[in-house]
C-alpha cells in the first residue's frame, strides 16, 4: 500500500517540538515502511505561529508571511528526518515528482510547506494525489471531521464515515463564517475529491497505534472516494 | 503605480501564439514601465491545453498535468520576453520575491505558472499581494464578470463595479455546478480578497489601449477591495 | 544492450501530439526497457515551430529563439514520461552525468534540447556518447539516409548501410547549398563518428516493431563506426 | 564604509523572536544604509536550541544538527528580512559572492548560518573579510569581551580595547576547560584576524543607538587589527 | 559599444597562469567597461590539456572529458573575475541570459565553456549574437587568420580583412586533413556567420593596447558580415 | 565497513596530474567499495597552490581565493571519477548529505572542498562524522604524525598510536609558531575528535596496499577516539 501521513503542526510541535511523539512516530513510520510505500507531510505548529506573529507586525504581506511559515515546515520535517535515521531520505523534499523518486530509492520522503497559499493540509492532499496513494492519514488536533465546530459547540458530533464530497461541503462551510469544523481546509479537500484519496483523519491518541490506524481501525472519521 | 497584468492564455495563444497581440501588448507594457512598475502573469492557452489533453489519455495523474501546464504557460512567457526585448527580464521568473528583485533592476518579470493546484490566475492574485501592487488588470476572453455565464446564458448581465467579496462570491458559485461566470476561479478571487487588490477584469478588445485601462477607463468589471 | 532513442520532433508532435503515435512507442520502450538499457532524446515539432516562428517577428536573437525551442522540446519529453509511467524519471533530464544516474536506476531517462546552438539530434549523438551506448535509433519523418534530398530529388536513392565517415560527408554536404539530404545535421554526426556509435536511421513506419528495429530488422539506413 | 553585523541568536529570539528588538534594530539599520554598506549575518537563539535539543536526542549526528540549526538561523534571517522592508533582499543570502551582488543593488543582503562545523559569528568574519568590510558590529548577550567568563567568575573585567591577536588568544583560552570568555569562537576570532577587520562587540544595551555604536561609541569591546 | 571578448586558454594559461598578462588585461577592460560593455569568455590553456590528456588515460568518454575542460574554463575565469576586481560579477557565469542581466548590473561576466561538444570560441560566438554585440574580439596564440596552418607552412600569409563567409569555409578547410589555420572551429565561425558579428582575430601581442583593437586598429584579422 | 579516504592534493596532482597514482588508487577503492561503503574527498595540490598564488597578486581577498581553491579541488575530483569509471557518482557531490544518498545507490560519492575557511581536511573529518564512518583514511605526502615538523627537525619521531585529543593538541602546536607537524590541521582534529572517528594516517608509499591499511596494516599513524 501507498500511504501519504500528513502531520499536523500542532501535532509535532505543541509547544516545542513533542520530542517523545517524533521519536514514537518515526518508530512505527520506518516499521510500515517495511510492508508500505510511505510518505510523509509535515506543518507548522507553535514555532510557526510565533514567527508569523513576528512577522505579521513588521509587513501586512501575507505571501512572505507564507513564505516564513514554509521555512517552519521545513525545520520540522528536519527533526523528522533525524528521528527516522537511515530510513528518511536526508533532504526535505520540495518537490511532488521528487518524492516519487524518492520511494523508488526505498527510502521515506518528508516535505513540509511547497508555496505561499497553500496549506500543508493541501500539500499532502495533492501529493496523495501525485503518488496515486492507496490512503491519505491526516493526524491532526482534533480527532476527526466534526458535524460543527468541537472546540465552539459542546454538542458536535463526530462523523464516522463521509464522502469526499461531504469533506469539500463541512471544509467549505468551515470557510464561510458559520460552523462546521475545518480539519482540513476546502482546498485540501477538493484535492482530496479529485484525486479520489481514501482519507482517514484522526487524533494524536490514535497515533499509539498506527498499524491499526492504516487498517482502518481507529477512533477518527474515514472519508471515502465517491464512485 | 505598481501594477501586475494576468494575461489569459487563450488570449495570448489562442490557436497558435497570436503574434499580432503579443506585438501590441509587448508595445504598450514597454511604455506603461517607463512611468509604472510592472509585472506580468501569463497563462496557458491552446496549445496547453492541447498537451494536457495528450496526458489525459496517458495518465490519469492530476498533478503531472499541472505540471505540463505550467510548462507550457512559461513557453507562452519566453514569446513575451523574446516580444518586450531589452525592458523584460530574460528568464521566466518561477518566485515571487524573484519578480520583486527584477522591479528593482527597473526590468519586467515574467511568470507562468508555479505550483500544481494552481491557475495562473492565483498566481497573477499572489503575485499582487506579494507585491503590495496598486492595481491587477486580469485581461481575458470573457469581457468582464457577469452575473451568470455569458456562454450559456443569453441574458447574463456583465457587472460594471463590484467587490472582492463579490468576486469571491462569483466565483465560488461558478465552481459549484450552477451559473456565474468563472473570470477568475475561487483561490484566486481568494487572494485578491485577502490582499485588498484593486482588480480590473476586461476584455481583449480593451487591450488596445492599455493606458486608458489602467486608468479605469474600459467596458470590462472593476473589482474594488472592502474597507 | 544500451540503446539510446532520438524521436523526431515532427514524428511526435506533426501538428498538436500524435497521442496514438507516443503511446505506442512508449509501450515498446517500456518493454525493451525490460531488457536493456534505454534513454531518449525528444524534438521539438510543430508547435516549437510555431513559437519560433512567432519569436522570429519579435527579435533577431537566433539564440533566445533556440531557448524557447528547447523549452518546448522539454514539454515534449514531459508528454512521454506521462505516457512512460512508472518507468520513466520524473523529470525531463537536462545533463548528461544525471542521464547516467536515472539508468543506474532502472529507470529511462527523457531528455530535450540542452544549449543553444545545439539540434537534439546532436544532444542524442553526445548522450550515446556519453553513455557509451551500443546503439542510437535516430526516428525521423525521413525513413533513412538518401543520397540527395528525396523531398526534392525524386531519383535520390536510400542508403541502407554507411560508415560514419559517410554520415558525416553527407550532412556536410546537406549544410552547403547544394542536395544531400540532412536526416541530422553535420555536429550530430561528427558527435556519432567520433563517439564510434553504431546509428540506425529509420521512418515512423519502421516504429511499429522497435524489437526489430534494434535487432537491425527495419527499412531504414544503418551507419557503422570505421575501425 | 561598509560595515557587517553580526546579531547573536539569543539577542534576537531570546525565547521567541523579540518583535520590539527586532522593529528597532531593523529601523537603525534602513537608516544606518542610507549612508553606509551594510550586511547582516544572524545566529540561531532560543528556537535553534530546542531544534538541535530534540535532535540530540534522534541522533548523534553532530553534523546533521548544524543542518537544522542553519535552517532555523534562516528563519530568524527571514524575519528580518520583513522587519526591513524594500531595503532587505528577499531572499536569505547563502554565499559571500552574493551579498557583494546585493550590495551592489543598493539592497542589505541578509544571512545565516552556511555551512556545518561552523558558527554563524565564523560567518559574519568571513563576510567581512570577503567584502572587505571596514569593520565588524558583534551584537551579543555578553556586551564585550571579558578577561574570563563573567557569568562564572565576578570579578572578571571588560575589556576595552584589544589586538585581533589577543582576540583569538582569548578565544582559544575559551575554547580549552580554563576560563576565558568566548563572546565569538576560535575559529571567527582567526578569520578575523585574518582579514584584519577592526570589530566591536557590543551587547543588546548599545544597540539603543546603532549610529553611535559603529562610530565607536559604545559600552563594548574594540577590536584592532595589528599593523 | 557592446563588446565580447574571447581570451584563447594559452594566451590566459600558456604553462600556469600568466599573472602578468592577466593583470594587463584585466585592468585595460575594466577601463574600457567604463565606456562600453564588456562580456569575456576565457579558454582552458595547458592546466585544461594536463587534464584532460589525464582523463585520457582513464576513460574514452570524449564528453565527460568535455565537463573537465568546462570545469578548467571556470578556474582560469575565476582568476580574471579576482582580477577584474570590483568590476567583475563575482560568479563566473554560465548562461547567455545571465550574462545579460550582469551587464545591465554594469559589470562585467565572465564565462567559461558551457557545453560538451562546444569549443569555448563557440561560447563566444553564441554570446555575441545573444547579446547582439557590435564586436567580438578573439585573443588567440596565432596573431590572425592565416590563409593556410603557419605552423606548418612557412609561407602561409595572414589575412587582413575577410567575410564571414570566408571564415567558414577557412574554418571548414582547417577540420578536414589539409591545411587551413584554425584559428576558431567551423561551429563558432557558423555562428559568427549566423549572428553576423563583426570579428577581430589578434594575437598576444596586440593586447598591449586593447583600446586600438577595438578601434580595428591591431595586426590581426578583421572579419566582417556579409550583408 | 564505511570508510572515508581524505587523499591530499599534492599526493593527486605532485606537479600536474599523477595519473599513474590517480589509476592505482581507483583500482583498489573500487575492489574494497566491493565489500564496504567507500567515500572519497580530494584536496588541491600544485594547480590549486598556483592558481591561489596567482589570485593572490590580483587580490587580498582571501575568501575569494578559498573559492577558487575549492574549484580545483572539485577538477582534482573528477580526475578521480573519471578513473573509478561505473563505480564513481558523475558529478562532485557538494553536500554531505548528497554523499550519504550516493551511497544508497551502491556509487562511490568523490568530493572536493566545500565552504571558504575549511580544508579539504576538515571536510573530510566533517563527512565522516555526517557518514558516522567507522575510518578515516588520511593519504598525506608527510607519512603519519610526528612530535614536530619532520621538514625542520630531523629528530621528529613519528607517532604510531595517538588520541584524537593528542590529535588536537598537535594540531593546535602546528598552528601556533613553534613546531609540531600540521597533518590535519586544528579544526579537522577537532571535527575527528567531536565525532570520535577512527583515523589512520599514511603516507604515499602506503597506498601500494590499500587493503592492508585499512586493517591498520600500515606505516603510518592509528589515531583512536577515547571512550
Amino acid at each position: 500500500m501507498r500511504i501519504v501521513f500528513d502531520i499536523g503542526g500542532s501535532v509535532l510541535v505543541p509547544d516545542k517540538p513533542d520530542i517523545d511523539f517524533i521519536k514514537k512516530i518515526a518508530y512505527q513510520l520506518v516499521k510500515i515502511s517495511e510492508d508500505h510505500e510511505v510518505a510523509v507531510v509535515v506543518g507548522g505548529g507553535k514555532v510557526s505561529r510565533d514567527y508569523i506573529q513576528a512577522a505579521k507586525t513588521f509587513t501586512p504581506n501575507e505571501t512572505f508571511k507564507d513564505y516564513i511559515g514554509i521555512h517552519i515546515t521545513r525545520a520540522n520535517a528536519m527533526l523528522l528526518i533525524a528521528a527516522l535515521g537511515e530510513k528518511a531520505y536526508p533532504f526535505v523534499v520540495q518537490d511532488f515528482r521528487k518524492a516519487w523518486e524518492v520511494i523508488q530509492l526505498k527510502k521515506i520522503p518528508i516535505m513540509g510547506g511547497t508555496h505561499p497559499g497553500h496549506t500543508t493540509d493541501a500539500v499532502a492532499a495533492l501529493l496523495a494525489e501525485y503518488l496515486q496513494a492507496d490512503l491519505l492519514v491526516v493526524i491532526t488536533n482534533v480527532d476527526g471531521v466534526y458535524d460543527s465546530d468541537p472546540r465552539e459547540n459542546p454538542n458536535a458530533k463526530k462523523l464516522r464515515r463521509i464522502t469526499t464530497a461531504q469533506l469539500v461541503e463541512i471544509a467549505m462551510q468551515g470557510e464561510s463564517k458559520a460552523g462546521g469544523s475545518s480539519v482540513v481546509d476546502a482546498l485540501a479537500a477538493k484535492f482530496i475529491q479529485r484525486g479520489k484519496i481514501r482519507t482517514y483523519v484522526v487524533g494524536k491518541n490514535d497515533t499509539i497505534n498506527l498499524f491499526d490506524v492504516i487498517r482502518g481501525k481507529h477512533n477518527g472519521t474515514i472519508v471515502e472516494p465517491e464512485d
